[in-house]
């Protein structure tokens, strides 16, 4: 049923003008798999042609558009923000600074499913946690930092303390390496495999957790399980990114499920917050689902496709951790049927 | 413990500038009995103080705040959208014809829970709506019509047709005089009472609804229940507005909880897009409880306080109401322990 949503956005935006594969993906809010069978649908029934890496409207397709009352899509998304709510405008050196220390940081590996957002985004975020209230004088746990938000969080000079719990060693260590030319002392680096339990002295000690979770069921089920253990109790927050790409709105509402039950209410949803900076070659190359499956043959992406929405959860009651103790997933971790821009 | 919350931003906001009541409810993202409470124990530990009708903070709480790490607040809201996420820019004739046809509007019944929101967030949510994807040549039903977003609808040419369910017969003949004078056939407007089920032609006709229920949580099940059995079925959205001023956070998570059962995900939540245009002397003359029961004496509110945030729900599945047939509820659906700025 989703195949209809995908048709009338596909619709609406060709009418406006011919867009590449990854152009086309930007505007629509419904996941790979489902996309990539619409687009065909599409493409047999002689509604959209591709030519020259471009999609666009066959006479068909224009008269189908009519018909639906649909007209050339022009965005409405604000210019200053773009969509994101908290304007930059008066915190330019926070993003200066932060895009300056970031300089030299590990390349993201394609292959563990890294791939970090844009350095706007990141202080994006940061300043909407400071405009909600989450970050001066707080505590805060990050699980998994390829963003590097921990310095994003440092420059800002906010946040009490930060600790960061990551697998990557590269990462851990260049963290350190600027924390220390810093010479900021209220970060905590720790070495940290998520099938793990969290260790005891980390337990109930931060007000804000956030994390960056693989996009399966049990993975995000197991990300959050951990972070919650480190939260304090009941009026602690956490922020996450979703994507519509790689989590259908099913799974959506699975997650969702699995928030309320840990204990949360969901007060913030901001779509696109996210833009991800992938190594563009490397998802054709390495035969990424969104590639090799894709109705048509397609170039290296020209643009950065992979977008995810910033949420915030707010601890009702004291949360509880959905999984508790190690576990030894492995591959389905990170892999599930909707996982299409992640290695298989 | 949402004390504390209070508590921090208060002193965040007072840190910056001394402000009045109705001001400082603004900042505040938590439920007004447990704000009151709150006031009440900052005032009596000492923190802050009033006079002239504004609350400052004393030499004591000046000096909490800068041990709890806090410093004085600046909001970082995007001063070109209000923090909605959609830019007004390209349609400017849109709102100059809306504001102008709504000359002239019934005037809101506070003894009736009635009270709009103010043209531009009127405006600004059916952009949001365009810019989703959920207006153009959509069948759209709304379920109580305060705001006239009717009428902003029509106004934008999008929709393919619009369905007022509506109680008040001054705001349905409203509408009608206006939806006369513009020529406009693609409007139904039906005098309806939401204790009662919805009519068997209007079951399963709609792709999209909007509502801006009564924020009980009986209430609320009762309105998505009307709207969902006027839906078509999966991927299928609505749109509503939810307060944090007479919902609290565990209010939430009950109602997100409801959400989800009957077969939608949450797919935005833009905090604080809707301001209310309230009859301001009616605040205190009537004795609502957010006047009535200030810690401390408040005048008329000079400024609109009372802000609701916009959410958007998806049908991942043929969505289920929680309510059938009728239901002989009275001030109940109206009413609860949370409902402080709704008349008792």
């Amino acid at each position: 049923m989703e195949n209809k949503r995908v048709a009338y956005l596909v619709l609406r935006v060709l009418l406006a003008q011919p867009l590449s594969y990854w152009q086309l993906l930007k505007h629509i809010d419904v996941d790979l798999p489902t996309t990539q069978k619409s687009l065909k649908n599409l493409l047999e029934e002689g509604l959209i042609d591709y030519k020259d890496n471009l999609f666009f409207l066959t006479p068909k397709g224009e008269k189908t558009a009519k018909l639906l009352g649909i007209s050339p899509f022009s965005s409405l998304i604000c210019p200053e923000c773009q969509g994101k709510t908290v304007s930059l405008a008066h915190h330019q050196a926070l993003l200066n600074e932060f895009t300056e220390i970031i300089q030299g940081r590990p390349q993201a590996i394609s292959e563990y499913d890294q791939g970090y957002v844009t350095p706007v985004d990141t202080v994006a975020r940061v300043l909407f946690m400071y405009q909600v209230g989450d970050i001066e004088g707080k505590e805060i746990i990050l699980l998994g930092d390829d963003d590097l938000t921990s310095l994003a969080l440092l420059v800002s000079g906010w946040p009490k303390r930060v600790t960061v719990l990551e697998i990557d060693e590269r990462i851990l260590a260049f963290i350190e390496r600027i924390a220390t030319i810093k010479g900021w002392d209220n970060i905590d680096l720790i070495h940290y495999d998520a099938r793990y339990p969290v260790s005891d002295e980390l337990k109930g000690k931060f007000d804000v957790f956030l994390t960056d979770p693989v996009e399966t069921i049990g993975g995000l089920r197991l990300f959050f399980s951990r972070c919650v253990e480190a939260l304090r109790g009941e009026g602690c927050v956490g922020y996450f990114g979703l994507t519509h790409l790689e989590a259908s709105r099913k799974k959506w509402r699975q997650i969702q499920q699995d928030i309320l039950a840990m204990g949360f209410t969901i007060t913030d949803i901001v779509r696109n917050f996210h833009t991800y900076l992938l190594e563009r070659e490397d998802v054709v190359k390495l035969e990424l689902r969104v590639a090799k499956e894709a109705p048509v043959k397609v170039e290296f992406p020209e643009i950065d496709f992979y977008t995810s929405n910033l949420y915030r959860i707010y601890a009702v009651e004291t949360p509880q951790p959905l999984v508790k103790g190690k576990v030894d997933w492995e591959r389905e971790l990170y892999y599930d049927e909707e996982a299409y821009v992640t290695c298989p």
